[in-house]
C-alpha cells in the first residue's frame, strides 16, 4: 500500500470537499451523480473517467441507467476516502463541467 | 411504444430463462453478475455491451466496481422484463461466454 | 444490398456537402480531420463514433494519433459516397462541434 | 524528455523483436494488423489499448476499418523505437493472443 493510501480524517474531507462541491460523502465515499444528454455522451464520459481511472490506478464504483452516471470513490484498501479519491474525482469534474 | 416492447408473463419469462441460463429474475429484471481479470476486461465487456445496446435501442441497468459488472435488464416502458430484454442478454452472454 | 446503399452521383454529393461544410471530398470518401485537447477527449469521441456506426451499421475507415482523429467514409459495397454516409457524417458533427 | 525515451539501435530493436514476434518493423515503428470478428469485437480491443496507452502515457498511431485494427507504435520523442514502445507492444499482445 502506498503512503498516499491512507484515508484522509472526517476534517480533512470536510476541508477538501470545497475543492470538489458538485461532490458529497455518503457512506464513507465520495458521491456524484450526473445526468448527460444520452446514453451515448453518459458513456462517452465513462469512457474518459475509465481512462483517468486506469492511469491512477484507482477505480471508481460507478452505476448508469441511460443517461445518468452514478459515481462513488472510495479506497478499499485503505477503509475511506483518500487523497487520491479527491484527484480522481477532481478529474472527473474537469471531464464534466468545462 | 413498439409491439415488443409488452412485458412478458411469467410463465413465458420462466420458459425463455433457458436460452440464457447465466441469468436469473431479480425484482422483475434480468440478473447476471460478471467477474472479469481486472478492469481492463470488464471495462473491454461495458463498450461491447454498449455498443449493442445502442444497436439495440435497449440500455441496460448497470454497475461496474473495478473487475466485476452487475447487470440488471428491464424495460421501463413497459414495465417488465420484454422480448428484447432477453436479445440483449444473449447478445451479451455472446461476448462473454465463448 | 438495402436501398439506401446506392452511390451518390457527384452532383448530389455536391449539393448534400452543404449540410456538413466541415467535411470535404476525397478519394471519393468524405474526409474531415479533427483535433482534440487530448488523447482522452479523442477517444471519448471515438466511442461516440463508434455507438453511432454500429446503430447505423456503417463504419467509418479512420486512424487516430494521440489527440488528432482522421476520419473517411464511404460505402465499400455500394463503391461510392451513399445517403448513409452523409448521415453518420452529420452525427459525428453533432458530436464534435456543439 | 524521460531516459526511457531514448531510441534503441537497430541491433537492440531486432533482439527485441523476438519478445513479440507477431510485429514487424516499417518505417522506423513497430507495425502490427490484426483481424476481429467484427466491428464490435475490434473496437473493445481498441478500447484495451487504450487505457493501456493512457496508463504508459504512450499512445499508438492506429488505425480502423470495420474488424481490422491497424497499429504503428513510435516514440515522436525520441525520433525511433523505445524501450517503452516494445512495453505497450508486448501488452497489446497480451489482449489479444491469450
Amino acid at each position: 500500500m502506498s503512503p498516499r493510501a491512507k484515508a484522509l480524517g472526517s476534517d480533512e474531507i470536510t476541508g477538501r470537499l470545497s475543492e470538489v462541491p458538485q461532490w458529497s460523502v455518503l457512506d464513507n465515499r465520495l458521491h456524484r451523480e450526473i445526468r448527460f444528454g444520452d446514453f451515448s455522451e453518459a458513456f462517452a464520459f465513462m469512457t474518459r473517467v475509465a481512462l483517468e481511472a486506469e492511469k491512477l490506478d484507482h477505480h471508481p464504483d460507478w452505476s448508469n441507467s441511460w443517461n445518468l452516471v452514478v459515481i462513488d470513490i472510495t479506497s478499499h484498501d485503505a477503509g475511506g476516502i483518500t487523497g487520491t479519491c479527491f484527484s480522481l474525482a477532481s478529474a472527473i469534474d474537469g471531464f464534466v463541467d468545462r
